[in-house]
């Protein structure tokens, strides 16, 4: 028997749909809301487990599609399992592989089966199934595992969106089917794209289904901020208060302290890590292009407000220098200060909930960070 | 006025030239023998300041022709100098900029006013000259800096080596004018080839000068290992036995020991950092190429007698599956890997000496690690 997972609401906010909580998972407790740094395959790019630990991330996300391909969710099973694979010992989530295959893998092709499909780095022919996809998760051995869904792009017509449903729906059973059950804990996955009615359709097809959790797929693929916030603010509050709700790859700084509002506990974004290697760092004055010739002399840190070692070490001197001359040290620091940023981001907003201050928080977040906030 | 720097001796061995003994700088005291890792342009490449200072590194070498050009040394002077642009607390040392004038940079012209050469950057014309080498190595504000010296290559007729030889003295005179005798310390460099009587009678030039220390160049340039060991053997202990002896540029973890057997205190080399980068590591029982398939599944330490970072965290098939995904973190790790254990190599280098047993210790280093020893 695996101990059981569970959410714990601590705190709850009176003018919106924010609470503060705790997740129980066989490898720690996870402080909600949270945010989930991206360890594609199986390692954060350009950090090590060492600094993920000293950043205090307590929930770290690795892809399937990625880690099927490359080496084979054979090889680290036989070698104990994802945490111990990447010398990881807090808790992992895996996705179900299902948007990778629709995003990198070529010559797709969905049946009600699943989707068969060439890899992107050989060309190799896979199929992967609801199944196969819950296996290969409960073989990383993932502390949390997603059921496989289809995630239409945001120009799929009705009729497109409405059938991916069906299957997603269909999927989801099989799922659940396939799930043995063990320590990994299956979340459930809406999708809907930006149809209310098709979102409420979908939440009561899945929620039907008693799952320890709830995710929303299928946002940031391509609409507004503004619509997609919209939504996530509808459709939360409809997943069961008393599970955990998951925003899949969302978003800006922003945009997580809105979704937080309506009640999502957990996310996940390639944004602060992908936006680092690129020299963008995300600053509590907004975003700072560490490239640009006028932070070559700048001996302030990237963010005067910010506690991470980045900033308690380093100049934006030394940091333009380094992304200018393409040292990989650049890429580190860079990463670093971003999934600070993030982390604290939840940090500061778990205990703005908890003092009943989270309006003044969301509208100090929006002012600094905001679209229109001050530049860097 | 700075503290003065010296090298205090504090053990020798009975049966070799080798000796054990600490420097003192303005930035901190160096044992010795010391390995001192490449910070080619203020950063050592794929590791961090405070994963230098995890691994004991006590003092780091720079490089005066990629810092000139790129931030520039009057950027890096106007901020602090190189010690606070890079956030190193410890010891620095640049090179003269000589050596990569003579490798990397486009359409040398070397006169005896200097070298005028074009950037590999960008073909910008520039300049380098005794005074300017000095200069520039005091404004970046290095514990110890080198004399601006001209390197011929290995097949360099005696007439180009003895050409050689008489600019190197003359601009060595020009440099000893140019220091300020401030807190940077200047060292002179013998060259010579493998020509002994060369070699003998630059010794005898440049320690007429009397100079903090002395450094052998003109090695690792293409010669064969044994000829270069030989010739080390001979030269080094022509040095003043109370002085820094630095070999530059040197070598495997062989060539380190058999030169601190002739006296040597002082290296540097690219080789454990290029090596890492390209998935090489150095371990107590010989090379190991880390991408190979036959480590996919390997649970073991890359050695298992190491006490790195990488080796308490990581196996073997992670360390594989990181290189062959071309992930940043297998840049770090195996850097610090083949730094530890240079570093290491040292450090047991110095304790062997301190207890009467250095020649045993060479032999295991030879058994264990020269070209003959046992596969990883």
């Amino acid at each position: 028997m695996s101990p059981p997972f569970r959410l714990e609401v601590l705190a709850t906010d009176a003018a919106s749909r924010a609470r503060q909580g705790r997740m129980h998972t066989p490898h720690g407790t996870v402080e909600t809301p949270v945010f989930m740094p991206v360890g594609t395959q199986g390692t954060v790019k350009a950090v090590g487990q060492d600094d993920l630990q000293a950043l205090g991330a307590e929930l770290v996300l690795a892809n399937t599609y990625h880690l099927m391909l490359r080496p084979g969710e054979e090889l680290v099973h036989s070698l104990g399992g994802l945490h111990r694979f990447m010398a990881w010992p807090r808790a992992l989530i895996t996705d179900s592989g299902g948007f990778q295959v629709f995003s990198l893998a070529q010559r797709r092709k969905i049946t009600e089966q699943g989707v068969e499909f060439r890899s992107h780095l050989d060309g190799s022919p896979h199929l992967l199934t609801p199944e196969r996809s819950v296996a290969i998760q409960e073989a990383l051995g993932a502390d949390l595992i997603m059921a496989f869904d289809e995630c239409p792009p945001s120009n799929a017509g009705r009729a497109a969106v409405e059938a991916a449903l069906v299957r997603t729906t269909a999927w989801l059973h099989r799922c659940v089917a396939a799930w043995s059950r063990g320590p990994s804990t299956l979340f459930g996955i809406v999708q809907g794209g930006l149809d209310l009615e098709l979102r409420r359709r979908h939440v009561e097809e899945v929620c039907a289904v008693d799952l320890p959790g709830y995710a929303l797929g299928g946002y940031s693929v391509g609409e507004s901020p503004e619509a997609m916030r919209a939504s996530v603010a509808e459709v939360a509050p409809l997943l069961p208060a008393d599970r955990p709700r998951y925003l899949m790859g969302v978003g800006t700084p922003v945009d997580l302290v809105h979704a937080v509002a309506a009640g999502v506990d957990m996310f996940d974004c390639v944004l602060p890590t992908r936006c680092a290697r690129n020299g963008l760092l995300f600053t509590s004055r907004g975003k700072l292009v560490i490239r640009n010739a006028v932070y070559a002399r700048d001996e302030r840190p990237a963010d005067e407000a910010c506690g991470c070692y980045t900033c308690r070490t380093h100049s934006r001197a030394y940091l333009r220098h380094l992304f200018a001359t393409g040292e990989a040290l650049a890429l580190r620091l860079n990463t670093l200060h971003n999934l600070h940023h993030y982390l604290d981001l939840m940090r500061r907003a778990r205990l703005a909930i908890a003092e009943g201050r989270f309006a003044a928080f969301v509208r100090e977040v929006e002012a600094r960070e905001g679209e229109a906030g001050p530049a860097g």
